[in-house]
């Protein structure tokens, strides 16, 4: 690993390019040096690990991100797998496959990562630096909680919640692959997402059964969560919180969306404007978990769109 | 992260594939599931992590190795940063850059993967999936120590222990670089790289101050020791354990050996017998660490070879 043998480029630029990162990240990458980093578990917590790759070309392209975007949302996404866990970021490596064409941008994506990472007091444990024909990044996330929440606890019964609004991404990506500006508003969502950590904490720390990260888009993601609960889950379309501009049938289609679907259970008394006055961020209560039935999901007040899936480039 | 949301094919081969994977791996990754993986660190033992990259074109060549050789060698490679820590293995999460020209070796390349976890009883936790250009195996290995291994441990006085037979992967690089057929024993040295984990165990146990694996070759990594250790080190080149047909001066820049050095304290008693009886694997004694001059390291009996570099294909 650390410090990154098998770079495939002279070893003048080898150590230049790792120099360049651990500049860029300063006392936050301390630790980096060995064959592998060293990481602490608080005693009594389980370790919670995630794995997540960005690929320019396939989940992205070049001109639609700063390079510092790049690199923040990349590891954003990985956060937001320990968001979906309620687990408490510990450390983050970063594999990243380099072109050519991207080494001046080096910092730029390098100080993206750095920021999401600290956005959520995530320190960088190491990583690894390859050639490669597109920007890559494959960010491994670590975190740890004493009681990890699971897609599987969600129980008959239970209200579920979502946070943020829904649709930006999912717009903005329209835009881009049409060739139109996405708005402002729906750009941020798609290029600045945040992992909610603090937020997943809080609703943890209530009692909260069950959680997914909304990456496939809410109505794929409510699927799963309704599988590995056994459970069916019907979604109340007029209580969606939605992004200005966007119709509920891509609302729950949308992607790369980074907010939290969680189910708690009905007697915990959630109060949605201290929810947005302490974390800047609107949790709706927009849905039920009922016995399986035959479907997943069911939406009551519209119908579930035929397409379901998340849009992807090729 | 599992179950692979960002995998960029219809929504039909993306579960194929992971169904696939699975069914390959079957019981050594039955945890997987949630938007990341839970392990439990032994209490008294410190996590270790490192993360590695394996991609086609940049690191190897399609034709020299078999779907599984490829498989089994990322996830070897990985794993040797673990024996480099003297960490026992607790769990392997691939990320994976799949071509649509390589689908049908998927099961292949899992069974590879799963054969070199399952060779230092490691689960497989998790990963992601996504479509790519060339093939690219992502790997975070995960282990614990109670007292890690580092590199900057190498006291003056120390003597220096190297595993197995060096010079095979670079004999074999060379030929297959000019068009020729390795030897079988060179090629298998290439291909099949077994991570030294038990092996390193036992000297932790027995002592050892500092460690490192040979990805970089000899001179390399014994140079990140002494710089790690702010020491220098002295390689005795007659001492050096090498594969027949292989000269001193390719031996010790032979790179992805995943070999161990080591440095113990002068007071131990190693019956290089008893390893290589116990392990398979030869143990010698090929150099000492000297108090900090001002080559990192020197060689007696041989000159020190111009081009300290890991050949690459690019």
């Amino acid at each position: 690993m650390s410090p990154l043998p098998h770079l495939a480029m002279a070893d003048g630029a080898e150590f230049d390019a790792i120099r360049r990162m651990l500049t860029t990240w300063s006392a936050q990458a301390e630790g980096i040096g060995d064959d592998a980093a060293i990481l602490d578990i608080p005693h009594g917590e389980r370790l919670v690990v995630s794995t997540d790759a960005s690929v320019e070309g396939v989940h992205f392209k070049r001109e639609w991100f700063s390079a510092e975007e790049i690199g923040a949302r990349a590891a954003s996404a990985a956060l937001s797998d320990l968001a979906a866990m309620a687990a408490t970021p510990r450390g983050l490596l970063l594999a990243l496959g380099l072109p050519s064409g991207w080494r001046s941008e080096l910092e730029a994506v390098a100080r993206g990562v750095g920021a999401a990472a600290a956005a959520v007091q995530c320190p960088i444990l190491g990583g690894n630096m390859t050639a490669s024909e597109v920007l890559t990044l494959t960010i491994t996330v670590l975190g740890s909680a004493a009681h990890p929440l699971r897609r599987s606890g969600a129980l008959p019964g239970d209200l579920l919640y979502v946070t943020g609004l829904l649709g930006g991404p999912g717009a903005a990506l329209r835009d881009l692959l049409r060739g139109a500006t996405p708005s402002a508003e729906h750009r941020a969502r798609f290029a600045q997402p945040s992992p909610r950590v603090r937020e997943a904490l809080w609703l943890a720390e209530l009692g909260a059964h069950a959680a997914i990260d909304i990456s496939d888009g809410l109505l794929s993601d409510a699927a799963h969560l309704a599988r590995a609960s056994a459970v069916s889950i019907q979604i109340d379309a007029e209580s969606l919180p939605r992004m200005s501009g966007v119709e509920i049938d891509n609302a729950v289609i949308s992607g790369e969306e980074y907010e939290l679907l969680v189910a708690m259970p009905p007697d915990v008394v959630l109060d949605e404007r201290a929810f947005e006055a302490r974390f800047g961020v609107r949790l709706s209560r927009m849905g039920r978990v009922v016995p399986r039935e035959h479907a997943d999901v069911t939406m009551i007040g519209a119908d579930v769109p035929r397409s379901t899936g998340h849009d992807h480039l090729r």
